[in-house]
């Protein structure tokens, strides 16, 4: 059985230095970084930024085109003037404003915008998700999963 | 400042029950699914499963053909046999084989998949990178992080 687990994100960039520039201006500190790519600690997880065209070698296929889009990164946040703050912060370091936060269907507050590459990052607030004291998300109800 | 934290990927997907299959075929078990939308618990984050046009409306652009490949996850496993093992129950589920696992010139043991939608994970065994008791991934002299 595969563990229910996610232990490394990485993101395929275009311009290393530039995306590692976004990154740092939203105040994102590197761990261990090396020649060509740079690591994130996360809670438990490690995001790394990599050369997309190194991405696509190093997934077997170079050379290929590599999308962005359907797979999104979302951070949860305790209030909604969190999220606009974010919001905010993002935009001024460069990211592109894809929606706006505003109240969604379900009973929330969410915006979605782009970093330099294309990825696509949600930044919301669900009361019925409260983050956990270490900014962690444990859904209610849900097992302890390691 | 932005949290250096992702509390929820969420993965575009064509068609929500088949997508649910693949991770149920992996082991993986729902939390407080609803619906439309499939739920993960995770170490301390959350993977979503969410219908791909949905989620392009969601991002505030409807009708937008979303990407896949340019950002991938990843599990690490201590041995290059778990490696293996989780290469092998993916195919078995349904994975397009992308790169079969194989020792990598960072010093460490990795294969690519894709699932049924063409969201690419990696299964990993990196030497450097020990895995805590829990199986969440803190890298070394990383400063704790929330």
């Amino acid at each position: 059985m595969t563990p229910q687990r996610v232990t490394l994100i990485t993101l395929g960039v275009a311009d290393l230095a530039k995306a590692k520039a976004f990154y740092a201006t939203l105040g994102w500190q590197e761990s261990g970084s090396q020649e060509g790519v740079a690591f994130y600690q996360m809670h438990g997880a490690v995001m790394a930024l990599f050369g997309r065209a190194d991405l696509a070698a190093d997934q077997g296929r170079p050379g290929a085109a590599l999308g962005t889009g359907a797979m999104t990164l979302a951070q949860n946040f305790a209030t909604e003037a969190e999220v606009d703050a974010a919001w905010a912060e993002a935009l001024a370091a460069g990211a592109a404003p894809l929606k706006k936060p505003e109240k969604v269907f379900w009973g929330g507050y969410s915006g979605y915008y782009a970093d330099p590459d294309g990825h696509v990052w949600e930044i919301a607030m669900n009361p019925f998700w409260p983050l956990q004291a270490d900014g962690s998300l444990v859904l209610p109800g849900a097992p302890d999963v390691h």
